[in-house]
């Protein structure tokens, strides 16, 4: 036997951690299932009957690769946004294509700035490319715009990334304050402004888009409002030169066929969106008032989630959540101090979010025993 | 406006090739559609009803992140196999793992050997990846385990590519030939074994899975004799240690989630892959016997396709291929000079090989004319 594969000296460095463990792993390591599951923001609605129906018929379909450019699906993004079918990418979700964007721009040792706190799973991105990050603080419990942006200018980044609306807080900022982010962003650095819970946001919260504006690559996806979370339908829009250099790095042929044909119905139904999005509205007001019945505070969230603040600690909450869990209540906390005092609960159905009532005195009163 | 991102000196000197055009690519480019389909090696008998079945069941459940470490799939292709969960990884496609493998291994400027006119998107994430390609000719047609063991050590090559059956020739190596070639691997070189075709292969062609040695990584699919290649799904058999190095950089939440339903399903239906073998093994016949009244030969293949000798030079089966596209037939000849005599008939459905047959003698015809 010899000794086997060598690594490239990045890989043997790299940490083998993972950014999230799957409420499938923790239900097999429990031995038992979640009744709630309300901690991936995934859409508890599901998809549109339309897609359902689409992805059911595309099944006999599927012995054929997947159309290498989504051809169909790219043409009717673009052309719904008002922009050329150059300035959208469809890819293998958010994070396919935040894997791509970080392979396309940082080299061992550039600099990327985030928020502490932010989304891990575009940090488990930049660490795996070899990417230094810089990580700002929240301010008021939102991403800090201007942080960001002298913290990107400090350290030359390549990268800054935020998310409007924000996850894990919900919390959101107005098209005008992004959109003067985006004018102030610094020269070569790229802003990857992430909109995964913009169907969720209350109008005037995107800036209109302006698809040849090199400063800043939009995310958006099918994964949350659309509820196909797990067909892996994301896109990206941006200036037309940064899209095309994706090709140089992406899968060309990983985009499932089915998950087209999903995304393109569900894209098509506005009216189940409506439907969706007034559902989420009600579950956020229904996660305010448990808590608020339990004496505990949520933040305002424009996401199909709710930051719930447990009064305390970060210690204390971890607590609070270890006991939903064990309750078979599936909540998460992908928090940093100080914001870590919250835990995050998706919006579920009601009897989920019954569920979830029933669970959280019970939690409280275990977390502070 | 800004002078947009900064990419990584890599990627600027990156080419914006693409491995494949695909058949929808060059359906929109004609303005009309293909009558038969053969160009791909994809299955045209379809999925299995039942995975067809479990694809559409599960569109429902398509709100949901699919499971992380494809659980089910993973554990019933490792018992199947006789192996433990750990030698076992399941990813998107075997053009995903692949790109996942050579990030693994391949820095900048670090060798890598496969055959000329082997597997293209392979070379693509080499290239894609900052590797040099040092490619050995075939030998009698079928892919050299001498020369490319030779190459690996005089060139201290990370990774050695070799597909059995090898595609685009359809030849094929014994299990002991491939095994002498395992045991023959240098130091610090895996061998990665791609076999993508081996269900249509004869017994005696993959030699028994060792999942402990280092020295290989063997990647199979459902793109193929499952008919599963717009669903995205192959696994890799590997040394524990190797096979846990991919949670370092793959995409955790990448897997669809009716893809994982569908394979699964695929998998456990062996009477459905015992007909589809039989209904190849026809084909191949067929597209024997439809070259041979044209007079032309065509090689032995123990995949799902056929290469079929134009009896002249590369340029004018280009012209072949050219003809046959102008007539509706999408086939397509991934071959270097002197294997670029052939072109590469897949198996297709009666109607679409009736097709391939009323084309060729005109095709030939006009190429001749």
């Amino acid at each position: 036997m010899t000794k086997g594969p060598r690594f490239t000296p990045l890989v043997d460095r790299l940490p083998a951690a993972v950014p999230f463990v799957g409420p499938e792993t923790q239900e097999r390591e429990r031995g038992r299932p979640f009744v709630a599951r309300l901690g991936a923001n995934e859409s508890v609605f599901g998809p549109s009957p339309r897609a359902r129906e689409a992805m059911a018929n595309e099944a006999a379909e599927t012995w054929k690769y997947g159309d290498s450019l989504s051809f169909d699906l790219r043409t009717e993004l673009a052309a719904g946004l008002g922009i050329a079918p150059e300035n959208v990418l469809v890819g293998e979700g958010i994070d396919g294509l935040l894997g791509y964007l970080v392979r396309l721009t940082v080299a061992e040792g550039d600099n990327v700035v985030t928020s502490l706190g932010a989304y891990p799973t575009f940090n488990y991105h930049v660490t795996g490319y070899g990417g230094e990050l810089i990580k700002v603080p929240y301010r008021d419990d939102c991403e800090d715009p201007d942080a960001l942006l002298a913290a990107a200018r400090e350290h030359d980044a390549k990268l800054v990334y935020i998310a409007n609306p924000d996850n894990p807080m919900g919390s959101w900022h107005s098209a005008e304050r992004i959109q003067a982010m985006i004018e102030a962003v610094p020269d070569g650095t790229l802003l990857v402004l992430d909109e995964a819970y913009l169907e969720f946001a209350p109008e005037g919260t995107a800036p209109a888009v302006d698809p040849d504006d090199p400063r800043v690559i939009r995310m958006r996806t099918f994964s949350k409002a659309y509820g196909l979370a797990g067909a892996r339908v994301g896109y990206a829009i941006g200036a037309a030169p940064l899209i095309e250099a994706f090709n140089k790095v992406r899968n060309h042929f990983g985009m499932a066929r089915i998950s087209q044909a999903g995304a393109l119905a569900a894209y098509r139904d506005a009216a189940y969106l409506a439907e969706v999005q007034e559902k989420v509205a009600a579950g956020r007001n229904r996660i305010a008032a448990i808590a608020q019945a339990n004496g505990l505070s949520t933040l305002p969230s424009a996401a199909n989630f709710v930051a719930v603040d447990c009064g305390a600690d970060g210690d204390f909450a971890r607590r609070v959540l270890a006991e939903l869990i064990a309750r078979d209540i599936f909540v998460r906390m992908p928090f940093a101090a100080p914001q870590d005092r919250c835990i995050r609960v998706s919006v579920g159905t009601e009897p989920e979010l019954d569920a979830f009532e029933a669970a959280l005195p019970q939690a409280l009163a275990a977390a502070r025993g």
